[in-house]
């Protein structure tokens, strides 16, 4: 059987180009891929294409690579909930198409479940190529996808209206506070001592 | 004068891939690239190299460009302060450096500067040609850095206890609560009346 494409793209080339943007083979971006690619293929061509990933694991790297949507451009909105699911939509209509995966279908497919599935325990990893072979036979029974309607497009596009932090003097959004996140005490950071600007 | 490299990048290569990623070439990731070339030239090497922007804006797009860091490895971490700065850091020794804008020397350099500054007006937008180069004679003035510390890893490395959701049945992290958090109230859409999964 011939490997399919992935979003237009061969197979093997989003292989390489995973390893080359995101590190390694990963079984989420390949599930990721597939689920991105159903959802495109339902929603159709759209010149205003955006996409709402629901976890920050695999899945935003999916999009990165295959759709003109990246965070740094705002057309890939991410959002830290845990869930493996993705919806991609039109930004001016805000008709979409959300992907999942059916977990009862989840069953079936050993190698699956115990990657997707997380106990606690740290898991335990089959290689890729035992894993993809799953993934490649699974993806019609375990994938969902259902038309959605967006509240509001989720890139921001008003002008956000900035002034310097009376604190450290950097600039950020006057709407977050009297202070910068950093300067209100959110700094994931202390200055080493000693060591000046430079 | 010869264009610098950029994270060891030709500039004019640089901007092919910015464009080829990002969709456009983009000031905000010429500017960050320069900010990340020298955090890392500080840093000095590391296998163990994370990543963290303080905004959404352009930043990720630079970082997952130029470094083996991106949103979907885990490797940069996404920070939605608004700020225009980013810590490179080791993350197995904490030990960093930060780097942001000089605001004081902001009014040097008036395109970077209307740029740069949000007044609460939609910006105007000088061609990239003029803006490119007033950064490229600017970084040196412009771009402060410091060490830092981390106060932890902002990798998530501990494994997630997840359950499904008793409302729509989908896997999420049981930390969370005791829904998921569309059936929590923070869902983004609503399914289309009258198309079911499929």
């Amino acid at each position: 059987m011939t490997n399919p494409n992935i979003c237009g793209i061969p197979y093997e080339d989003f292989l390489i180009r995973m390893e080359e943007f995101h590190g390694y083979r990963s079984p989420g971006m390949l599930l990721g891929g597939f689920m991105l690619d159903r959802a495109l293929l339902q929603l159709g061509s759209t010149p205003y294409l955006n996409v709402v990933v629901e976890t920050v694991v695999c899945l935003p790297d999916a999009v990165q690579l295959l759709t003109p949507c990246t965070i740094g451009n705002g057309f890939l909105q991410v959002l830290d909930w845990g869930k493996f699911a993705l919806t991609s939509y039109d930004r001016m209509s805000l008709r979409g198409v959300r992907a999942w995966l059916e977990q009862d279908e989840l069953e079936r497919y050993p190698l699956i479940r115990n990657w997707f599935e997380r106990t606690g325990r740290p898991r335990e990893k089959p290689p890729f190529e035992r894993l993809s072979k799953e993934i490649l036979s699974a993806t019609d029974k375990l994938i969902c996808r259902r038309k959605v309607r967006l509240h509001r497009s989720l890139k921001d596009t008003k002008p956000v209206l900035t002034g310097r932090c009376p604190t450290c003097g950097e600039s950020y959004p006057l709407r977050l506070g009297s202070a910068c996140p950093a300067c209100s005490g959110k700094a994931y950071y202390e200055a080493v001592p000693g060591t000046g600007p430079g």
